[in-house]
């Protein structure tokens, strides 16, 4: 603001209110409330992290090299970042996100890093603020207030850190009590990263690192490249793909490869919940590969069934993510390409457009979906009721613009009532900033700590189911539902 | 969960948080606002209940025997319960929920009753464990916190207690302070025990038990065997209903019946809010008739406008439940039939659905409509401004999934500012559990004096107008809404 | 209600409670989070209003004429108020609004308002009652309750001070503290009291009191007059207007005239948030001026397009409100015409609808686009993410029926963790009530000061980067954002 100054001299009354000062963070302020989240989150804090859905590069753990600067950690990659800087101005080139062309983009990270401090600002009272400021701190040891003054003291602080073999990946992955941490590859990966972790110990079924089979760029017609990337998968697989049979047989041998990197989860972001078998799929298939993406709707619709099918097969925890309209900055979407923050959530139909999957899987008891969503209003309407008449139906932790304290406290508000505590997942904390992980899943057990208080204290839950509750909200639920009982 | 012994040894620290410890439950922690909340709920507690809608059998007053065993009156019946044990793999049948083909279901009440006690965890944080628990001790008198261990110790007491003459449902009416309880009946039924009732002086016009008109099953042309029931309510009403001026006339003879046995209210349950005259309409049902259901919808929709007609001719008040996507879950539909569990809600658009009959009969002085919702985004967006706008619009208290002491407080949240209190309806148990209806106004009352008492502690509400306010919504209101002033 | 004397002995147990008692009204109750939101809000409260968006009639402070008696002033035009009293069967004939076609209306100001004070129970919960008592107390230092008791004697308080010189509008312009106030005025308009406020040293560019250019009735063709309205522009502008390019060029003729008025703002209020350039937009044009209505839709689309196109020539703030379904009450609209109170809101998708204009010009620098809205689950699914997304994009502040302290408060709740504070524009108080606009300003600073507080409280946000926040959300900001910085 343009007298910012003007309020130079005001300054915090005392520590509190401090992001740094992280004691009773997010616990509701009311002191006998807050008594009580104190105590039941005393019975989750110390539990081991279970992380089954994520993006973590599997190569970062396999090499286990020092992690590049602090720009190129912290901000660079991570689109809740570039897109509020991007939102007041600050273009994704000057804050060195990769061009589709290879147009130059800044490259200085010391540069980058004062742009995010000089705007630091605008993240008050969003969750990125509050991770950033927690991992300087927790993660790296540095204390000094962020903002434009000490840009350059924390960058340097961090970069020193990150040249000490304690901040390996490897060595943090043990400092944040991971039990188990699940990457998300391609069905065209060929998985050598988690080779190397097997090798070592680190990977394969039942291992500390391991993949998710995320098939979206072999299902979605409409993405450029499909035919290109089906014809890559038969070559993989030795299989002819010129049929939709073929197709579908060569998926099933990557599966394979998958559940042998240890895969217990299959993932799925589709634009829309739509199911339902098509009768004349191998025309369709045929047609596709021709270069028509008419009938791509259903196309997904009919794969997301015979993935429950093959799951029914083979034992993967299906994961939905529906509901984004990808790309919609178009010009971000020319300069730098997919997945850099121009994503926008749409209403979602769950109730309909799963009825044909739940028809056919949702009662069958080697099944297992767990759904998420973007569009807070199917939270009462349409996905606890869901999870809490189907057997096969789990619901995620809220994602993306909502894995935050606000939307995970209206998460357990809404859904709780009807699906329970025991129809969720457990948190999920979705990232590709390793660093994170650890703050991410402590706010979850924060807010998960606040709601059950408040529980315990309008006289709705006794003390002792709170805290057995809120340990298993942290550890054991989601080490059930994703089937990871065997990985630590 | 896998270690749930591992906690075995957590206490609670005193008795709060007891669930059976009921005198703050449900008002707001922070002590300022629960003293207020205290002060009002006291306004509101010893009020006679009024329960303009609801699913109880009216044979179990009119015949006032014994219930059954605490299974089959606890159990069996309630689809919040057996839902969310299906949702974890107990199958309806293993709860003694009948078999639409006569297939043998779990008979034996006690073992029913185990695997509740068993499964008891689940409901942690519902509002089927509050109202549970409640009535076990408030209605029985058993404080024995119920359990895996306890499960017999609660069973038994209940089962004797069940056995007294102060447990027959007269006795219990009397013990509920209940003023009026009104049933739902279709229009083939022949009302025998209202006229039982009636001849105990427990029924008929302005008695202690009505009934009310729910016509659905012969709306509703897509549900199977519509033609059949057209041809009984021919045979009942001695109408020839070939044609459409016959149903209708047919339809007007079953309201007066049902006028004769106390009613005051219709009841409409459709997928959507649909409204529309038809101009076709005798030849639409006559095809209809033929057994075609195409134009289902817009038959649907025809007849809540000559619903709403009727009305305005013979004064029951209307009640619209649109939004619920019915027998969702096809595996349970087959094996065990409607109502149990199955139902899904969807979004729901009142602005342009309802348009036609508030367009004709809105500002109509005898004309009363009572709008309910499975969709809270409508409170603000749709009910809301048309309860605030349109004389004859009343909105309905939160429904089903969302009759829950998080709904409740939502419901005030959101439609009091744009409709203010007294364009809402009063609470409405809509249960077909006759002993859980003391707890469930108890919990509306309470929710409303903490919403009331922050208005108060927050400057926006005078306490004395908040207590006035609190005796409205429990009582004085309902009676007026629901046309029952006559009742007591 | 029937048996409201039954209360009458209760007595507020101290002055707390009674709306009158300001001093922490809408302060969160919690002693430790109300005495940080008392202190930010120090922060805010004396700082000058600024009113970007609103319906003061220009001709009120440009001839500087006493208001008219009580009920003129503060019943008549306000909708909040007819349609709750006609929710509950008093007609708004009976208040005094105006008839289409001259039938009588009620034209004593005293009985109008004893109406109203009969009625004022209706009003508890809602922001009519905090607004209009506090403009009672604060404007008018009228102490006395509002109620049937009273009413004759406020409104003789009232009628008495509108006599004074200090309650002429000018006088209380100043005493309100407002720095510039935008009024809103179709592009017919002549704007000749803007010219007179010119002359006065009130108006004009930089002035205290501005236009904002509002061309719906020229855009929507299924406004009845359409055409007619065109050619009175094309006879105001000099054009010829039987084409589209001419009808255009009047449009920016228009333009200019307004920004000569000192406007830094267009407003459009349509059905949806479709937007999108026609191809034969001339055709369509044509077809229009012939009476088509056909392709309405198409066509406020492609205007939205135009207007952006032309806000990045001449630099006005485009403000788009939509998704309200005009003239729900047809007996309404039939009696007294348009914005009476008849409009409901309808579910609106911005994410498809604004794709068109945004990718052209979503990223211009020279655009500035303001979305407000009526559907309050776009919050978290799409408005946030488009505001935190695009640089052109600005999310207003509550409208209308959200435009209230539980509405603000969830504005905050669920906008901030994805756009933070910095992508919303400040409040903006969208009203016609002149007197009630400090109190308006005053009721979202304190909402943005217990908003606040919590984060403090919470340990997400330290005190002085609050404080320093609520100041720019209170002036600075929306200073900035409807480019308002010359205006002092």
């Amino acid at each position: 603001m343009t007298d910012r100054a003007a309020n130079d001299t005001l300054r915090p009354a005392s520590g509190a209110g401090r992001p740094g000062a992280v004691a009773d963070q997010l616990f509701p302020a009311e002191p006998g409330v807050r008594a009580i989240a104190r105590e039941l989150y005393g019975h989750a804090k110390d539990l081991p992290l279970i992380s089954p859905h994520g993006h973590v590069d599997p190569a970062i753990l396999a090499e286990d090299l020092p992690f590049p600067d602090p720009a190129r950690l912290i901000v660079v990659p991570d689109h809740y970042i570039t897109r509020m800087l991007a939102s007041q101005g600050v273009p994704p080139a000057d804050l060195g996100v990769p061009s589709l062309d290879g147009t130059p983009v800044e490259s200085d990270g010391r540069v980058i890093w004062r742009r995010l401090a000089e705007h630091w600002y605008l993240f008050r009272g969003t969750p990125s603020r509050l991770w950033t400021e927690r991992v300087f701190r927790e993660v790296f040891g540095v204390e000094t207030p962020f903002g434009p003054a000490t840009a350059d003291l924390v960058y340097d602080a961090i970069a020193a850190r990150l040249q000490e073999p304690e901040f390996r990946p490897r060595a943090l992955f043990g400092r944040f009590n991971l039990e188990v941490l699940a990457t998300t590859e391609g069905p065209l990966s060929d998985l050598s990263p988690h080779a190397k972790l097997a090798a070592d110990g680190w990977g394969g079924p039942g291992g500390r690192v391991i993949t998710t089979f995320r098939p979206d760029d072999l299902v979605d017609v409409e993405w450029p490249g499909w035919a290109d990337r089906v014809r890559q998968l038969g070559s993989l697989t030795g299989r002819d793909v010129s049929s939709y049979a073929g197709f579908l047989d060569a998926l099933r041998v990557r599966r394979e490869a998958f559940l042998a990197a240890g895969a217990t989860c299959s993932d799925h972001g589709h634009p829309t919940a739509h199911t339902g078998w098509v009768s004349d799929v191998d025309a369709l298939y045929r047609a596709a590969l021709g270069g028509s993406t008419e009938r791509a709707e259903e196309f997904r619709g009919h794969m997301l069934m015979e993935f429950a099918r093959m799951s029914t097969e083979d034992g993967l925890v299906m994961q939905l993510h529906p509901g984004a309209d990808r790309n919609h900055n178009k010009a971000l979407f020319a300069r730098h390409g997919r997945d850099v923050g121009g994503d926008i959530p749409t209403a979602t139909d769950y109730v309909r457009g799963l009825r044909p999957l739940l028809d056919e899987f949702g009662t069958d008891p080697r099944f297992r979906i767990v759904l998420y969503t973007l569009d807070e209003t199917t939270f009462t309407r349409e996905l606890a009721p869901l999870a809490g008449g189907y057997p096969a139906v789990f619901l995620g932790a809220p994602w993306w613009f909502l894995d935050s304290p606000e939307g995970l406290r209206r998460f357990r508000e809404t859904v709780t009532e009807t699906a329970g505590f025991y129809n969720t997942s457990g948190f999920v904390d979705d990232t590709r900033a390793f660093c994170s992980i650890p703050v991410r899943h402590d706010v979850a057990r924060r807010i998960d700590a606040g709601f059950l208080a408040r529980l315990v204290a309008e006289g709705r839950l006794p003390l002792d189911e709170a805290a057995e509750t809120i340990a298993d909200l942290a550890y054991h639920l989601p080490r059930k539902v994703f089937r990871l009982e065997k990985n630590s």
